[in-house]
Formats: structure tokens, sequence, C-alpha cells
């Protein structure tokens, strides 16, 4: 099998993105499941809704790319231009789709209920198959020609999501051979980006045959990630090595979380639930375990209360553990000095410091994930210990 | 002066974009700042860690544009090409200039703390003039070549901002003879898209000679936007029909926001903090509450509690004012139930119910803004009887 994937351009179509309106999620999250699927995306283009600029970047994206993957443009209104600038760049008419029209009438329940403009969603060309939105009124449709594919999806980021996972991206994986790119990512906190570089020596420059590897500075840590084409077990060798000269800076690989991780170690301390107290961050800690919560779907974080100078903590909600954390207020840049509480069972401790790098943006951020940093390396002294 | 604007087309530059590792905010908040400094941006092309197509977008991107604008690949690294490639594109060399190494060398205390590979960050070609960076190392670049624009700034957001607000968007201003976007937004909460649009009758196809008119969906509500490049007084009309025929529903204008309404109908009342209570909401509430807190540098919330099926509430945090929110479980589809108790000096209620829309995505935020609108609300009413 050829090591080169196939290559992908993803087209974002709408004048509000190009106005700031709307922030391009889509392409990120596209971009992520292209990867895992083995298609190489090379370029995003954001365009406006502007017929002939469609065409134009339909038609350079197949002169140039295998796929062609577009969202938003869909919708029932005169400024919904994808599908005719797709037919234009394949030199095909637009025709009104009988059994579309009839789903769509029955979707608003009889033609009385819906607007006239909708049926410009029954729009197809002749290459064109059409794919259900079960959540939206905007078919997609699936473009097959001289051995190339269009997918055009809806701008709505679930509806994109359900019909990329549902019917998009099988076909593609039955169409195109793929070989998917594998990856793993280790990840540390409390070493900077070139420490974390120094201590690696050369396995990042040569981290084995048909493997890449990179380094990216984030708000909870310096992440390492490795990847190939070839098998996934090619990538355990650099992963062991990178975890071995690491040590215990590194918390955990892949999807592992600190927020996961540091409510892991209470629990195993014996505290089923959290609360937490902040000053100077801005309520970082409490969004951070609170978008936690969310994507995990728990009910172990209790909810967080923001300090204020001068008025004495309460503890913010029924809860087994409390976690404090204090950001010392300083100037633009430069190391900042955090302080951190824990109360908890056999593991809590008094005023712990880490300090953290970064730009004023970042410190309230990066200042919860040290404080939940210092929760897990808790866990882990206190089973040495034991 | 003409009407018609310079025209403009950004790279957004990482190989680590295309993977989805990054969604890129930047090309968001640059569209906004364009768009009111009066620069069409025509496209967005996020492309990879590759000189020569980097090199390629730049040379496409200056045959058609007045100003290209790059973020990101200006790093001390191999794989950072954003400057080899404008010099490819543009038929110059790159070569060191010894203010921007002795400045960097400086950054770092001297020579000997500075990795060799950060002097690329001191690369110059004849047709640049550096960029200052007070928060990072990577300077950018302000190119002019027959009078056509190019700016190479960071892509760490709070560098990239800092950069272009001090730097680029003052020289654009000077160089372009620019006519500013003027800009209005009336923001509503409580009716749909479509109750919004059929009492404001003919005035989203019609709103004055040279205004557009557009409407979006969020999750703090319905807004509609006007705008123009000629005076900004002409939006005076379009602002006050779309107040006078909505009446109680529009909330507030361009940087109003919910949290910042009741936070002041709550003062007005007399309580000066608040605590928050919610369930179902996955801390919308709070994240929302913690959100604004840091925007607006206030200290005015002090904190919310997850409630959890079977306990009891607790309150979270010493406030003045206590407000909970409990979302309804339901299916992905269609209405939902939010009920919204507020406990606050003279403007306390009972359970009101709103009813939201949207996909379970949505649903969460949603029913936090529809509290803090109920907030709202009750300050309009305490009010008027009073």
């Amino acid at each position: 099998v050829a090591l080169t994937a196939p290559t992908a351009l993803l087209l974002s179509i709408g004048s509000e993105l190009l106005l700031g309106e709307t922030v391009d999620i889509n392409a990120a999250w596209l971009g992520r499941e292209l990867a895992a699927l083995g298609v190489d995306l090379r370029g995003v283009r954001q365009i406006p809704d502007d017929r002939g600029v469609i065409a134009g970047a339909f038609a350079a994206g197949l002169a140039e790319h295998d796929l062609v993957l577009a969202t938003g443009g869909l919708g029932p209104t005169h400024d919904d231009l994808t599908r005719g600038g797709l037919a234009d760049a394949l030199g095909e008419e637009l025709f009104e789709d009988e059994g579309l029209a009839g789903a769509l009438r029955d979707r608003f329940g009889g033609d009385a209920w819906m607007p006239a403009s909708n049926l410009r969603q029954a729009q197809l060309i002749a290459s064109a198959k059409p794919l259900d939105n079960p959540i939206g009124s905007a078919p997609g449709w699936w473009v097959e020609r001289e051995g190339r594919f269009v997918a055009l999806m809806p701008g709505v980021p679930a509806e994109m999501q359900l019909m990329w996972i549902a019917q998009v991206a099988p076909r593609l994986q039955g169409k195109l051979g793929l070989r998917p790119l594998a990856m793993r990512t280790v990840k540390t906190f409390g070493l900077g980006e070139s420490a974390v570089a120094e201590r690696l020596g050369d396995l990042l420059e040569a981290p084995g045959e048909s493997i890449d590897a990179g380094i990216y500075a984030r708000d909870d840590g310096v992440h390492l990630r490795f990847s190939t084409r070839l098998d996934a077990s090619r990538l355990e060798d650099p992963v062991r090595r990178a975890i071995s000269a690491l040590g215990d800076d590194v918390y955990g690989t892949d999807a592992e979380t600190l927020p996961r991780l540091a409510l892991a170690a209470l629990q195993r301390g014996g505290a089923s639930t959290l609360a937490s107290l902040e000053s100077g961050t801005d309520g970082a800690l409490l969004a951070i375990l609170a978008a936690h919560q969310a994507a995990e779907g728990e009910a172990r974080y209790r909810g967080g209360a923001l300090l204020v100078d001068g008025e004495r903590p309460q503890a913010p909600a029924a809860a087994d553990a409390v976690l404090t954390v204090r950001l010392a207020a300083q100037g633009a840049l430069g190391r900042s000095r955090v302080a951190v509480d824990l109360a908890a069972p056999g593991m809590g401790f008094d005023t712990r410091v880490a300090r953290i790098h970064g730009s004023g943006q970042q410190r309230p951020r990066r200042a919860a994930f040290a404080a939940l940093d210092l929760v897990r390396r808790a866990g882990i002294t206190t089973e040495g210990g034991a």
C-alpha cells in the first residue's frame, strides 16, 4: 500500500466567518477526523457567499486534490450559494429533485407551512446524491466525478458532525482505501518547552523510521506528539522513551487530562467530591472543572467560589475535598507564583507553590492547571509512601 | 471617496491547524478588526508548514489583494517557515539583522542563554521592517512592495493582538485611507429568529440606503446587525425602529450583555454580589458568569454550585443574591423547559419558567442566558412598579 495519503481541501463557506461573527470550529473538528481517517488535509479556505468565488474554489480544489469538503451555504436563502457554486465548477445544471422536495414538505407538515424559498434545499445536480440531515432542513450532497469526491455539509456543527460520522466518513473509507494516521500524545506539566526538548535528547529529531514528532506548549502543559502511517505499534518505542526521560513530569498520554487525574487521585484518597476556591485567576479553575464535568458527564465537582481580598474564605459547596488556588498579581511578563492548598482526606497539603510562565491571558488557566497537577502529584506521593 | 474597500487575504500558517490540534481563533478576531477598520477580508487560508505552499499562497494573495496578513510560523524552529516563504514569493534573500539579533540576545540575558536556533527570529528581508513583540520572542514583519502591504504576526493570540493593535492597524489606517465600517447591533432574548423577523416587517429587507442588515441566532439571543460605510449616524434610524418594534424583548445594543444587565439590575435592587446554583446545565451559568467577571475585571460574582439530584441545595458562597436555574432533561431536539428562582432584595421571585430552543449542545448556555434575562426583566418590572 502506498504511504502517500489522499489529499483534501476544506472550504468553509459564509461571509459571517470573514466578518468574524462566527468562529470556524468545524475546520478543527474535521481536521482531527481527517487525520485519524488517513486523509491529508492540505488546506482550509474560508470564503464569502459569492457564487463566482465558490465556483472558483471548488474548481481549484478539484484540480489538485482527491477530495473537496465544504461546510455552510446550504440554507434556504438567496445567499446560500454552495450548491450553485459547485454546479458551476462542474459545468452542471441545478434542478429540483422531487424526492427531496417531498421530504421537505413532509418536514414542514405540508405545502402551506413551508416558506417557498426552502425549495432551494431540494436542488441537486446529476452527479450528486443527497445526504440525509436528520436534525436540520439542509440535506448534504455527495458527488463523485472522475475518481474525485466532493461532500457538501451544513455549517451548523451538530448537523455537520452527524452527517460526517454517519454518511461521509464511511463513504470515504470505502472509496479511498485509507491508511489511518496513528497518533500518540505524551503530556507533561511543570517544565518549559525547551527544558522538555533538552531532556529528550535526539528523540524529537530522530523518533524512528516513518515517524513524525512534534512539541507543543499548551495551557495544560507541554505535549509531545508522535505519528505514523505505518503500524501504530511503531509509536510504542518513542512514547516509552519520552516517558522514561521525563519521569513524573509526564502526567499522561493521549486523552488523559489533568482534571480527570486530579479527581482520580482524590477518589483513591477517599474524596468523591470536590469544591474549589480561587483568587487572581478570574474563575479559571471553576471554569476548567465545570467544562471537564460537562464533557465527562460526571457530578463530582460541586462548584467553586471566587475569593475576594479581605473577606474570609468560605467553603463553596458541600464536598469531601476543597482545592484553593491563589495567583499573585504580577506584571504582563515572566514567571508568576501560584499558591495551592488542598484539604482532602489523607493527601491534603498547605500552601505549595508552583511557578508558571506565560502572558497575562494565559496565566489564569495555567495557574489552575498547576493546582490540578499538584493534586495529581500529591496522589502519587501518597501512594508511593503507603 | 470611493466606497469600495481595500481587500485582504489572511494566511493562518501551521500544520497544527490542519490537524485540528489548534482552533484558529485569530481568523475571527482579525475578521472583526478588519471589518471595523474598513478592509474587506476576502478569504482566509489555513496552510501547512511547507515553504513552497507558503510562498505560493503569498504570491497568489499579493496578485489579487491590497493586503496579505499572516499569523503563525514565526517561531525559532525548523518548521517555522513563514519568513522564508514570503522571501521566496517576493524574490528576496533572508539575512540576519544585527539589531534584531542583539535584541534577542538581550531578551535571553546574553548569548550563553539563547538557543542558537532562536537567531532564525532575527531574520529579515530588504523590504521588511521588524514589528516589535513586547510579550514574546518572535518579531513580526511589515512589508511594502509596489503599493501592496504584508504583515507577518505571531500565532499566539495575545502576541498577535497586541502587535495588531499597536503597530499593524495604525499603519494600515495611515497607508490605505480607510473608510471604517460603522456597525450597530440590537440584541433580543425570548423570541425565535422568525418571530423577530416577523415583528420587524420590511426593516431587514429595506434598512435604508447603503445600509446592510443581518439577523443571527446566538446562545444569548437573536441579534440584528446594521452596517454602513457611510456616516454612522445613518444607523440610528434602523436601530430605533428595531427597538420600537421589539420592545422589552430587546435587552441592549452593541457591547451590552445579559450578565452585565442582570448584575446591574441586582445592584439597583440593592444586591452587590451574586452566587449561583444550577442543575442540568453542565455548569453553564457558572462558566458564563466567571467569564463575564474575568472580562470586566469585577468581583461581584462570588461563585456557583452544581446541584445534584437528591441532595439539599446549599448556598455556594456568601452573596447578597442567589440565582438558581434548573434545566429539565429532554430529548435531542425541540423546546426545553428552564425553571429559574431568584433570591434577592426587593426583586426576588420563585420558579419562573422559560422555554428555550436548540440542540443538545446549545441548551445549557441558552438556559443560563434565559435565567439572566429573567433577572433583567425582573429589574425592569420592579422599577416600573416603584
